[in-house]
């Protein structure tokens, strides 16, 4: 079977485990404080300015939930689109520290600016302000759950936003790698202006594991290694983070690498395209939402691994696929075959 | 300068890392679902029972956390000596997920089983109970943070007062391998005899990160997989831990590798006896306290790492040195030299 | 001024007031441990059930973040409509408990059951099921915020699911006397049988504040007095709770009171009607819903307290008029009239 | 039998009820937003200075939770003495919001401002402070739970501390009427220059219920009521916090009943020199904490309801006898020859 149902079926990218390899046996002080850490972080500040403050962590929803809770006091929630990761797909993390995540219809995976004004608005001038939840930030995914992006426009719509009404504009990266390599209009130094605080995901995008967590600058949370230690999110050998992200930092390799699944996704969305398959929703990135038939998703998962994602009607489903920098263009051959085997059909 | 100030200053022993290199670009199902996991579990199994149930995390603090709050209600709390982990250097986080560290006296790093039992019996007997909160879980840590170990004795007192007052019994194995070499009449399967709940620490003892939890059987906690997961202590590529936990749960390869720390912690204790030089406490294990001068202690610390612990007085200080399964015996000749050369001082 | 704006203006009514001020120095025990609780339970089992177990509580937010608390693990979550007062109105209050709100559509402030069904089944079958909050409690209100009343049809559906799906159905009542008074084809022994705990508010049905919570048996909730002290909900002269619950409840006296609001509401919803004024939704309780324009709301405002609602558009607003148990007659005279002369422009 | 056991055993002041019977059928805004809180709020203001804030709760233990929990980050605790309410008897209120209680030794129920400033010294300088709770509160009571008062050099010491290390000093004064009847030194002007926020107890100073509490100033926590209401702490009916505070608050009317309830415990002090039977503490306040053989307080039993507090031997036990506003001369009456007669025996 092949693998295309995430892109986190693989350890680390070869160049990754190559540095991890090296460094291995080398002593070094714990918890993020070693000189890889620190080098990694000299590396992203060139890259994206200097006055960031820059945090590594392990994992996803323990980085959304640890820096939503660090900002956010225990009245105040966090505006999602109703597909938001932190909604749907983290048990409840956020909730679990005590904050509300306040649902809005999602686009294609993404939040109306308009939308958020208006129901900001609407929360703070409500005569009853005090029985509901304030809104203090707004958490967006770059590229989103459905492998859609923000456009600039976008994203200078929701900063307008969070500076008229005193917010926090948060935006998960798990897969910012992908949206680097796939809109190269928009650089870290634009996310860093845009947002207050973001994170550059490495599990997804050549890591074994870990997140790194941008904040604009130091006085955005003075005290975030507390609420990382807090949060049993402090590795004890941080080095491990800072080795890898040192890797995947230095002359962007991380989007070099990314830039590879994007080739071999556009030949399996080229593919679609020649079959006639229709996709769920049109995604510059990684992930693929190509609607099959009972039959057709029968052939496909006979042969490879995919995500089953949801069902339209009866005999017409959604799956996904999903190329990483790991995906093989041998891999990538068959499946392009096989998509078109499906239209012979 | 050489390390001596904990026992996670390296990566992973080698053979883990031979074994991470070996599986690196296999692809695997995420979150702990894939056949390294299952395998590890299945040696660990065989080792202290086919009934267990076991679960793999990240780091110690979060196991600790998450382990807590899946067996408390909110109104419950874990009773631990006032010198464990989760009392004293854990930035809250038990607090943090809604219980009260309930703490008692330490003796030399351990709970004295008859207080415990007098404390429970109290609390449940008040006429104000329900004003009180109501101890649930003792919380242990073997070896202790101050390197000393629970006699079988102390475990088989505990358990009975943990199954007089329907209570259970979690022991922090942050370090356990260190443990398993130290005190061979103590195996795996008396820890899953006298505790509910317990972890086998891979950071500390041969692995990057991780922790084993293992429940005496998969009724005591049936969904700690959802707590785990809202607690952001899921990690995506599972396989990962999988992988480092079946290297050195096979053949006992962890505490093979405790054994040969243990072997050098030995010969700086022997060391510090000739210099007669105290010790804050016997222990056992890999963790020494010696009790030094000011001048001792500059020179010590002006060629090796240690850790500074507390101040008896003005000249009289407790540094910790630590061993692990990465001390090399160059580094104890050196080590166990300066320590000579402070006796002729 | 004369006010309509909710059934919370003034304080205790009068017969509740007589009973507190002849009790008034007699010295009982505190924390609900008072001769008044117990008598009022007694009354109360009489009413609904041997069986039950009662609890008295001051308000109805602080009811609710408790009552949910106390039955879920912090991995699962409490279903409810969007227009729930949990969800809407209640600052978060049950996400500060660490337990997400599962929000589905709103029928005229109801759960449609098949939804909820069907929504239980997606949230269980699911794949991820691990990454999802776990549904385990569905949360009603009995009237609604809309006014309107679960049927007992809706009932047997929704406990039908409970009991499909282990789940505990929970019914906020804090205006259940108006809905006794106006639905007495379910009496207490009815929602004893469909809920597993619900509560009687005292506070908008003749206390000063106060709410009973009804649980099916003491086995639903052992120590639920333990989450009342840790939640700040055990008031110290618990007795000023238990001589407000013994005055209400001895012969159903609040359920007469309420009679009378419901009286006074049918006299202002006739008049809407014959002056054309439109309702926002037929409700058989003390709450109505007016559409008028803004020159109408300009003179119902120059003379009643009144809650807007919500804007349907530029021209047509929702008010929202609330009679109670202390509503007089005079001034529902007043109202119709101003009302009636309403159709005159 | 006669009670003694606690300052809550009756409703409300006489003078108390009587403004509540008058106010009774008003009608008013609800949440506290009425003219009886807002001019309870006048007089204290003049009182205690134009610039503070104040906001009416229910009770003490739901006090203390929102008013640490609106202060701290969740990585910050709050310092109390052993014996401080929040850290035994209020079933880990706190830590259900977040945050850990740092508990320093008790000496005569009072912090010791040396044993505080060394304790917050040590947590902030300590190389390891990210892992470790920053203190961030220290919480006092006044008068302390053992009846005894914090002076003014004490006080002037602890906010020196908490001017030093940028800390909130919290008063929690459930019994303050008591303590400002007994240290006329001592007035709410003092407690506004120490304190950042404090309470002034109702429930056991003549209200039903009730604690006001006093914000320095407005800016110490401008989102108090967010906080209120998320904890279900904002009573529907606020105008009767506002009725019982104005009537309490107007001419010191709390102070000089509870200087009653003083000249009752004094009665009952000498009476127990005159006997020989030693107090555990002295206190200046209404709670007196007789030492008494098994055989005294058999006969002590036999007529009156006090509170066993603790046993210092098999034959040495402590009992609390509290007085109140409401305590009558004849039951001191009968008291005093009570423990007359202990001494003939």
């Amino acid at each position: 079977m092949l693998h295309f149902e995430c892109d986190y079926t693989q350890g680390f990218e070869p160049k990754v485990m190559e540095a991890l390899v090296k460094t291995n046996l080398e002593a070094t002080s714990g918890y993020g404080l070693d000189p890889y850490c620190q080098k990694a972080t000299e590396v992203l500040k060139q890259q994206a300015g200097e006055q960031i403050a820059v945090h590594y962590l392990v994992g996803g929803t323990q980085t959304n939930m640890i820096v939503i809770n660090s900002l956010l006091h225990s009245y105040q929630g966090v505006i999602s689109c109703e597909s938001g990761h932190i909604h749907t797909h983290e048990t409840g993390a956020v909730e679990y520290t005590g904050h509300k995540v306040l649902a809005l219809a999602a686009h294609h995976g993404k939040l109306d600016p308009s939308e958020v004004r208006q129901y900001v608005d609407t929360c703070i001038h409500d005569p009853q302000f005090e029985h509901i939840v304030q809104p203090k930030m707004v958490y967006i995914s770059q590229p989103t759950e459905l492998g859609t992006m923000y456009t600039t426009d976008e994203l200078v719509a929701l900063r307008q936003i969070c500076d008229d009404y005193d917010l926090y504009l948060f935006m998960d990266g798990a897969r910012l790698g992908y949206g680097l390599a796939a809109d190269t209009s928009l650089t870290l130094k634009d996310y860093v202006k845009y947002c207050d605080v973001f994170y550059i995901g490495l599990t997804k995008c050549g890591g074994g594991f870990g997140e790194a967590v941008v904040f604009k600058d130091e006085t955005v949370c003075p005290h975030f290694r507390s609420y990382m230690k807090q949060g049993g999110a402090m590795l004890a050998k941080g080095r491990l983070l800072g080795v890898q992200a040192l890797t995947l930092f230095e002359n962007n390799h991380y989007q070099h690498i990314c830039a590879h699944a994007l080739k071999m996704a556009d030949r399996i969305k080229n593919a679609l395209k020649q079959s006639n398959i229709p996709v769920l929703i049109d995604s510059p990135t990684n992930q693929i939402f190509p609607i099959v038939t009972t039959a057709q998703r029968e052939i496909i998962e006979s042969k490879y691994v995919v995500s089953r994602w949801s069902d339209l009607d009866a005999d017409r489903h959604v799956i996904r696929i999903v190329t990483s920098w790991g995906t093989r263009e041998a891999a990538v051959d068959a499946l392009v075959e096989t998509i078109h085997s499906l239209n012979e059909q």
